[in-house]
């Protein structure tokens, strides 16, 4: 069974496949999205000792011919200087305007491979191919690629839409537990912002959800999808609406930035930064403590991290919003739920009122 | 007297001031137009001792931070490099979303800094101030941005909209006549390509336009601006018809690539590249031999060059034709004039008929 969605984008809209197996017939949905035959895979070792074969022969097959481009695995290798190298190849392989440029992993591969896209010839097709679980219900979805900057985490990027999704989601089956638990975090997100039915979903199937059943992954892969390709057709380059994505990242972010991204995948940093703005929204009686006990139940349960890393600095942590490549005039945006299912974008949040989200480190 | 334009591009739509002395009034055009108070400038060290302190007073006095970034002259600065090092500046400038980057220059500037206002945060508001007369008929209209990588001339960038453009024309006064002379290479272009009336003002204006006239100059400013306009309109993303403002731009790449930058100023490269275009027209009998005449002596009237330089090896030219980043599948394209003041779009032009185009090389 495969599903098809669409993200409606007027003459920039695109399917997103979503189904097992789907691998084997990538070659032939690049043939029906695209015109040039040259194709340039963008990878890292991992995914290529799993999925290259079969990715060359579903690109032969469709007379396509590829050009293979792997790159280090670790967000500290999504960099100008290794998009410099892609740029290279896809000069030397003989890529043109028509030519699509393909992302085949996780986040990582997506974003930069992403950039190299919008970039190369002033933009070039591009297909996504997410092989992890956050990839596929987030970072391949909705056109942000990037790359890091020293000053900070996509500072370099833009608003590029692919002309075609294809999630396998057999290729979920060989990841690490830990990235399902952290794409999973993702997932909880979508029922929070917008969708009252998805989160009693999840919360009814979380187990087979975390098992990684394959039917059930599908599904919340698809629903998930469907809620983001929503909110993308409706605010594209996230002028409004769209900020509603970021709930959970204002100190998610924060806190992926102060421990160097290395302590947390991003999944388990939105964890954090969605159970904290809960508790926020109460505070500020907008949210009733049940509905976010639901939510901390819910994360909790599915083995994410719910509190601040113990000795958090408050001073840092403010800073490190401060300079968020979101906050505009220094003023911090947060996302906070007025209910399971539906979220408020507030502006202008005072640090006095976050305060006591980060309580005093005691000295011994 | 300001001439405004407007760029009808729908909600990235964009108006093009002309005049003399604008430069003055910047920041209150600036401030029209965005709300972010910190404003970086990208500039050169020439171009900021000419306009530097005008443009200090201007922004100050509409209430703006001005940052400056000067890089130095020249193409081949226009890098990833220079470009990471603007990132630098933008961030501990504390620029967000919404403030602008302002490039203050030629085509140089103009390229590079919509570049980086294309994709820092995922893109800026982006304020052109061109000050040479190529940049203000041509690069600086349109959202083409790029940087330059090893493998070749503006293989990395982006279709990005400024907000706004502003032309003053005083500011061509400084410029030396081989510049004048280049800009009107690309102003002989648009009658060609699409205005015999203007063609035909152009013959009658010649002299005086050549001599810096300032209301002659800003007139044809305003007049090329209009077509550019136009053509953009009605295919942002080169489709299509805007390939038609590749005029004389087929042949006049393949120069500037195999003399490296260095022999011709690109206005006049294109000239070369628009008589040898018109002589391949009539050779293929879509142009009568009047109209080519007219096209080659107003080219050099103008004292721009008419011929391809001597020893120039036909297997280089076509080498360098089927590496440019417009051929698709190896396929050059020619825009052919059919008369003054229109053209025809000639994908797959033959070898065989450029050969004669470029005579060998006889060894004495």
């Amino acid at each position: 069974l495969t599903r098809i969605l669409t993200v409606e984008l007027g003459a920039r809209s695109y399917p997103i496949h979503i189904g097992a197996g789907l691998l084997s017939g990538l070659g032939e949905k690049i043939r029906k999205q695209v015109t040039g035959r040259r194709v340039l895979v963008v990878t890292n070792p991992t995914v290529k000792k799993l999925y290259g074969a079969v990715a060359d022969r579903s690109l032969a097959a469709a007379g396509l011919d590829l050009y293979w481009a792997e790159i280090p695995d670790g967000e500290e290798h999504k960099t100008l200087a290794v998009a410099a190298r892609l740029y290279d190849l896809a000069f030397d392989a003989g890529l043109d305007r028509d030519c699509p440029v393909v992302a085949l992993g996780g986040g990582v591969v997506g974003d930069i491979t992403g950039f190299v896209a919008a970039t190369y010839l002033r933009g070039v097709p591009f297909v996504q191919v997410p092989t992890t679980l956050l990839a596929q219900v987030d970072s391949s979805v909705g056109g942000k690629v990037a790359v890091n900057h020293p000053r900070g985490k996509n500072i370099i990027g833009a608003f590029y839409q692919p002309r075609l999704v294809v999630a396998d989601t057999d290729t979920l089956l060989t990841l690490p537990e830990r990235e399902i638990r952290a794409g999973i975090g993702e997932i909880i997100k979508y029922g929070v912002i917008a969708d009252a039915e998805f989160f009693a979903w999840l919360e009814n199937n979380l187990e087979r959800l975390s098992a990684g059943n394959p039917e059930t992954l599908a599904y919340a892969v698809e629903i998930s999808c469907r809620i983001k390709a929503a909110v993308v057709a409706a605010d594209e380059t996230e002028q409004g609406h769209r900020q509603i994505l970021n709930y959970g990242h204002t100190i998610g972010h924060a806190i992926e930035s102060l421990t160097d991204y290395r302590e947390y995948l991003h999944g388990e940093a939105i964890s954090i930064g969605m159970v904290a703005a809960a508790r926020l929204a109460v505070r500020l009686g907008m949210l009733d403590e049940t509905a976010q006990g639901r939510i901390e139940h819910l994360v909790q349960r599915a083995g994410l991290p719910t509190a601040l890393p113990p000795g958090l600095d408050f001073e840092a942590v403010l800073a490190s919003l401060q300079r968020d490549k979101k906050a505009r005039a220094g003023r911090i945006t947060f996302i906070l739920p007025e209910a399971v299912g539906r979220v408020r974008i507030c502006p202008d949040i005072a640090s006095s009122v976050l305060r006591p989200l980060f309580p005093p480190v005691t000295v011994p």
